[in-house]
């Protein structure tokens, strides 16, 4: 296990502050040019299509936490409901959605009908991308914002709206950890992936990794996680020491199928997250969450083909520190 | 204006009810072939991103209505908060989150910081796709599915989650009728938009709708919207009778960058919203609100080429009618 | 165990439908007169206080189940913000929030500072009341009340809005069941509390139950859920026949310190919560679910005295089915 | 208008730090006494009840603002669902709040339904307390407790939570200003209530301020909004000197019908709502706020009694700077 000082040796050589400006909000997403994007879409061609996000409802992992919920979602009208919108809804002068909406329904002959519905949810509950504003240390953000600029207004630097206009679309890769570990659903906890195996596992697929690109790693946790239900089942995953591989390599993004990429156990001692803090402060990359590689998995080990186009466009919430997604990769 | 009776008429013209089998929850999406796909992104020659979602803020169009509020984004922890968390939060016994957040940050050296937050949303507050139950009548929902399977636990039919399989990505093509019509900003409300007016848009732009396209609208009012903070604002939209034009040409989809794609004032005596009936009832094919078309209108109308790839997937929320989204188009 | 035939009998002998008019929605609460007001003022001898409402909070019982959750509080601006807030708001052009926000603390000198907050929750979280709308069967509401008018916008009849007027206070009585049985913490489940039984513990405790009082019946199962934090931990609860009990006795309402006042096992052959449907349905009596009456039963015990003045008014939440409560016992 | 400098001259006036004790975190609350709980039951005569709450929908004054948006109640099971929840919830396998709810309502002759709602709200979005931790300045909260406690999990101090034993239950005074001025609707806006101004009231009214007492005043602001429906209305309210009167009668809070209590013009140079912070931060006093004076203000204008017992208990939301409640006057 490393020390602090040992993490903070590493923290400077990753460093990317300053690298593209002291304004930068974007990160290693820079390294997405038009002509990566334009290669990307030229990976495209059999027009499979494969959409990486999981369930948002009641059924996710964060029944295992206090400080995020799992999605609530909630018909605000439903299909029971409209003839008797119609009916009581105008007459009922203390409820003004009530009128509204009975309003809409009024008319004998008038055949308009409709459901809508709304959702509560944690930023982070279910299939998503931290922005850069998510995890921090010595109060400062990445490039050196102060941690303070993250108010109950939201995120004024680093943001997951400074981004989005990237797309965010590039090369995706997809780096299959349970198919190479030979592992029966996921990588039980214990065994952290280290920067040497995910070169291995590169070289077995035959796939490079290059600038640009978004990482995707595959851990199986999402698969056991429909086995079980338990938000809460440790595993293994990306030792800190990927962040430094990541860095190297000059992708742009990282994305696994668990809860927080990097493996439960800290490999430094006396923090937690030490690769979440790398990635998001110090080198500027973002991490996805959440994302279900199962499907995506099986159509790369059947073809052989480890790249694909990746689409995954945030949400504007102005001043988030996350965004729910729904990542594509097409083939 | 239309009566009912010849609403009904054109409804039976344009129905795909069976079309693609009696379970079918895709509708005019079906259109989208992996051929198509294909295809799409092979319109990607330079590499150019255009994100179409606006901001998911306090600052949107829904306080003129009862029915759906804007968007509520709330930080759960910020930046202001680390040390009197790490501080205060072990030793508050009676409050869960603020033990389990405090624990987080604890230990004397540990550096770690994180924010986080949450939001509370209509599905249809922003930027969005309105799933085929969203809008009915004479109790059936697309392909003859009943309207009552619509439940408070969520759409059971023709829920979102049903097409998230599509991606949804396609050839887009924008109709920039601001441009058109020569207008300053936006389309002032009481001359909609006829089938025979979005054919001369097209041939104006040299370009072909086809089967399987998704097709954007610009009428200009965001960027109105932008000016007034005015969502009650009306505006002229697409003539009930564009949805038959739609049917014809077999197109996927259909957006616009106003409130509700289709004009303020019904074309059909008596009802609400005729095109939304025909279009996500009998047509089966999607509608896109609240996307912002300026900067892609303008890029189009620099270099002439009105056709793109198109990446619009939505958020898996089980059971949702509608959903969030930050679409992309791709040149 | 009873059938459902049996069960429709006894709802026809309790049942109060049209005795205060058709157009009546207080049911039992008509017990409570001025007079009766009044008297449990009168009750108050010493000035002592119980609030008998439980925390809101994340610690609550609604992890066991998917249809509620605990409440989520949020702060929307806290005590690190003050200085960022004011530096960072009026800068935010795109924020709305941050905006408004930072010009109330804007101003070199200006030193006025706060804090906000906010709640998402059902209405039945935590300490309740659940209102006569809230269950029913065969169609109907109490007093005969069409179960189709509690729609999408709330109920139209039988909402707790319809009792507010009450306020509602009146004499409470305290029955301790878990003193009478000698139990160690709670009532373990098997062994429903009988209207005998009732009977006897009125009786051991020297107090008379009347017309219009509120009868609170301590199980325990609250102070056992302090120790186990299982909120789906069984229990015995009062027999359906209990409701056949209340209606003789002209009771006002009924509350306990479970999750449902009723036995978790129910007495009816296939169906579920007979004593709900009995006492909101046919009687017209409304229940009190989550109150904490640990403090009140110690002092009653000290005293002897198991009466005093009750306060307990719902909030005026338009068209609730139910409202969150603190209850007050005045001694 | 008065200057910064003598505002703190004040300030340091009405300070209550300490004399309750360095832990202390009730204030004024510290004057209703046992003694004074019995007094206030004993104004008790006729039985006649009053709620001073008003609705909690979306029909309330906050949509006049960004940072808090009015109540939103959402039916999460409603009367037109039952049949259909019981056919599609237990066949839902990817939706476990159907699953669960339908269960509730399977079997062939089970009679069983039910209804359930939520709420979204800000703590103050309507008739509230102000907890003593809502307002501060120069980095204390009352008693001198650091602002910088109330973090994003709450406030660990001088929360609402900290209150709730009191009850709140004590003598109400309510002071009819709309009267006094022989106002027609409110008191407009420019003519702030001053100390005498309330002594004449008490003196017309023939009533006396005490101990312990919590001070009702009238202002009209919400008939007038009744009117308007305009929740930016100005209006007069108290001027910010009247603290020091509150402070000097040992009042036990004050609460009015308007927004803020105090006038919406600051009587301090430089500053926002000098009166909030001299009550909550160095009075200790609470302020309750959205109060519906009307129909206890007619009954006092019948009989000539100023007097009643008053009930207003928080909810127990733990860490909350605000409760909402529904306040009940007893004469």
């Amino acid at each position: 296990m490393a020390t602090l000082t040992e993490f903070r040796r590493v923290a400077e050589q990753v460093s990317n502050w300053g690298r593209w400006g002291a304004a930068d909000e974007l990160g290693t997403l820079n390294f997405i040019t038009p002509d990566k994007i334009a290669q990307a879409a030229g990976l495209v061609r059999h027009g499979r299509v494969f959409p990486l996000g999981v369930d948002f409802d009641s059924s996710g992992p964060q029944g295992a936490f206090k400080f995020r919920q799992n999605p609530v979602h909630v018909m605000t009208v439903d299909g029971g409901d409209a003839r008797t919108m119609a009916q009581y809804g105008p007459q009922w002068a203390a409820n003004g959605f009530g009128q509204e909406f009975g309003g809409f329904f009024a008319g004998e002959e008038n055949p308009f009908r409709f459901n809508d519905d709304m959702i509560v949810m944690p930023l982070q509950a279910a299939t998503q991308w931290d922005a850069l504003s998510h995890v921090y240390y010595d109060e400062k953000l990445y490039n050196g914002f102060p941690a303070d600029s993250v108010t109950s207004a939201g995120a004024f630097h680093c943001g997951i709206d400074k981004v989005d206009g990237k797309g965010i679309t590039t090369r995706g890769v997809l780096l299959d950890l349970v198919r190479h570990r030979g592992a029966d659903v996921f990588l039980e906890p214990g065994n952290p992936i280290t920067p040497d195996e995910l070169d291995e596992v590169a070289k077995a697929q035959g796939v490079e990794i290059g600038r640009g690109d978004i990482v995707l790693v595959r851990t199986g946790w999402w698969s056991r996680f429909q086995e079980t239900r338990d938000g809460a089942e440790p595993y293994s995953g990306l030792d800190w020491m990927c962040a430094k591989w990541l860095h190297e390599r000059e992708v742009a993004a990282v994305a696994a199928d668990n809860l927080m990429v990097e493996d439960v156990v800290s490999g430094v001692e006396g923090t937690f997250l030490p690769m979440h803090m790398l990635c998001l402060r110090d080198i500027g990359l973002m991490l996805g969450e959440y994302w279900d590689l199962t499907a995506l998995a099986a159509d790369c080990a059947a073809d052989g083909v480890y790249e694909f186009q990746l689409v995954a466009p945030p949400l504007r919430v102005v001043g988030a520190v996350g965004s729910p997604i729904n990542p594509i990769a097409i083939k």
